[in-house]
């Protein structure tokens, strides 16, 4: 049994989701801001992820508290920022 | 000849392709975690991206070897982590 | 009337495109490089966002201007370097 029909169907189908699919995800991007704050804590909107820290003082050691907090570790601090990411359709 | 099945069978297809698009896009997440490790490198798992790193000692200069692995640089090191990111559908 | 064939080709198509449409979501990944430059300013190339500023002396005070150019902060800089990313398909 040769199943004309259906093999008629999925092809149709096949065209469509790629064509559907590569025009939506074109319009996907990574869409990205930043959040600077006095003291020693930054923190991203929701809906957006941190990924990275930039702190006062020089100080390159920090850590993402959840997914949304910048945390400066150095002594003095002064300010934090962190850079915040998602993707958007 | 006016295929009329064709037609009505590329719109059913049309609707459900762009409906179920959408519904998978709208889940479609960057997803990301930490790694800690001692010493002055920090290796994201397979399947994630560094995005950024951070040093022990207050350290800001590192760099990204392959893909996967943040490399501390100052002299003196103690920590390193790695942020690491992916897209998650 | 109860429309079996149209429920019949309903079935197939929801069927195939949800196969298809993970299918072609998976392939989706974010791609990361790095820039780096002499001096404070590193640049990522157009549809790529800065996600993290790595600096020389040691130096973690950087800021993101615009989308795609780190600058790192500290007073006597010899290097920058940014992380780009972008989701890709």
């Amino acid at each position: 049994q040769t199943c004309v029909v259906d093999n008629a169907i999925d092809q149709k189908i096949s065209a469509s989701v790629t064509r559907q699919v590569s025009t939506a995800l074109a319009k996907a991007q990574l869409t990205c801001m930043n959040v600077k704050s006095r003291g020693r804590l930054a923190t991203c909107p929701s809906g957006f992820k941190v990924t990275a820290c930039s702190c006062g003082m020089a100080c390159g050691s920090w850590d993402i508290r959840g997914e949304h907090v910048c945390h400066c570790q150095c002594a003095v601090m002064d300010w934090a920022s962190a850079r915040c990411c998602k993707m958007s359709i």
